[in-house]
């Protein structure tokens, strides 16, 4: 349990107080948070609940959307916010095309980076570039694989730039082993995720995450792999699923860590 | 128009001796056509219809399903029926995990091609593994990547295995210009198919392809790529779309030339 950390996008509609003691009741010892929720608890408040709860916030998610008017701003708030919460990384979700060519949007994401590369040290907060499962690529991130996100990371320095490796957006690709080994060696494995692959796709393919172990996804290879590349940090679960988000809380966070467990023992 | 084949899954309800009449008075010179309709219509009969009409079938899709029971006896048809039809490629479909692992599903399409390529050299039909989408990996298509394919190609002659190249399974992949360059110098691309990546996915992401120009596909650096590549042999439009197969023939094909025509002119 020492290295798991419960995502609050598991449990969309549990209410963050709620979340926070009730992984502090079950022994978890770090949480990923979601911004809007913590925004609408309050910035402060929430950062004294988990601090009095004696949780660590693993990550805080997201900043990114590269295209949007306001990226700059947003991206710089969102650095602070992880710093207040004492999240040590921020993830990205980089943006889809937003009316640009392929490479003109990846290029966009490259000028993002190095504009936000300043604060992200100057905070001592991460940001982590989530390469996202190729089918997101046109509407909510061209960054289709760890290859992509790796190559974006590169020019900057990995206290200021990583990636974050989420089992369910990169489980299908050919050389996933050797790029984690790569990323590994860079330095940028910045968080790490747990999700797996469930078919049918449902209508909304944004929603049909499953638990680990649910799925497809072959998870004991990628601990592996991740462990020997180095990374000893926080694991994450974070599953976006319409059913399991119908449920009440202390129950996905119940089922949440027996997967995880589940997982981990394998 | 010379170069442009018109794949008769993009009009799936469309009879096929009215899909051969339909391309010959249109001025279309080529078709890719599927087993089950030929099967339907007779093996013999469609590859006379075809030749008396003056068309050349430049796909016969498909083969592959590598985990199905009897997907050794199903390939060797698909060659054969291939060869009948004067087709020259027998587009791969390679299957989805049907139990086994990742890397146990993909062994086995390995094992599949060279059990296939003593009988595609001697019948002159050339194999083209397709990568697929990463969305189809679990259920579809384990060879998720044109890097993939290449690998799995490889060991085997480039006149027995190739790949097919179709845009919208591979537009998203940051290496996609570098790999047809590679492609073209191994001498692997057998096919090259048009389709574009439309959002919203529909609720069945299998028919959600669009028409060239209706989604977020951008086909002229793909087409001067494959040109660079050396390949100069048929361009054909595929696209599974509810919408388009809902109305009449005649009227697709007209749409899926212009289409075409749009993309190759610009």
């Amino acid at each position: 349990m020492d290295r798991f950390s419960f995502n609050q996008a598991t449990a969309k509609h549990w209410p963050l107080p709620d979340v926070i003691a009730g992984c502090a009741a079950a022994g978890v010892r770090s949480v990923g948070l979601w911004r809007e929720p913590v925004a609408s608890f309050g910035l402060a408040r929430s950062a004294a609940l988990v601090r009095d709860a004696g949780l660590t916030v693993s990550t805080l998610c997201r900043g990114g959307f590269f295209g949007a008017d306001d990226w700059l701003d947003d991206n710089r708030r969102a650095i602070e916010e992880a710093a207040e919460l004492g999240a040590p990384v921020v993830v990205l979700v980089c943006g889809g095309l937003f009316g640009r060519s392929l490479p003109d949007a990846r290029a966009r994401v490259a000028a993002g980076l190095e504009a936000l590369t300043p604060y992200a040290l100057d905070a001592g907060v991460r940001l982590a570039v989530e390469p996202m499962h190729p089918m997101f690529c046109a509407d909510r991130s061209v960054v289709a694989s760890l290859d992509g996100a790796l190559a974006l990371a590169a020019p900057f320095p990995a206290a200021a730039v990583g990636i974050a490796l989420d089992t369910y957006h990169v489980w299908w690709d050919e050389r996933v082993f050797e790029l984690i080994a790569k990323a590994g060696a860079e330095d940028r494995i910045a968080c790490f995720q747990l999700a797996d692959w469930c078919v049918p796709l449902p209508a909304d393919v944004l929603v049909g995450r499953g638990l680990p172990g649910t799925g497809h996804v072959d998870f004991p290879p990628f601990l592996r792999a991740v462990a020997a590349a180095g990374y000893a940090g926080p694991i994450e679960v974070e599953v976006f699923n319409a059913e399991l988000w119908s449920r009440p809380g202390p129950e996905i966070l119940e089922d949440t860590i027996a997967a995880y467990l589940a997982c981990a023992a394998s």
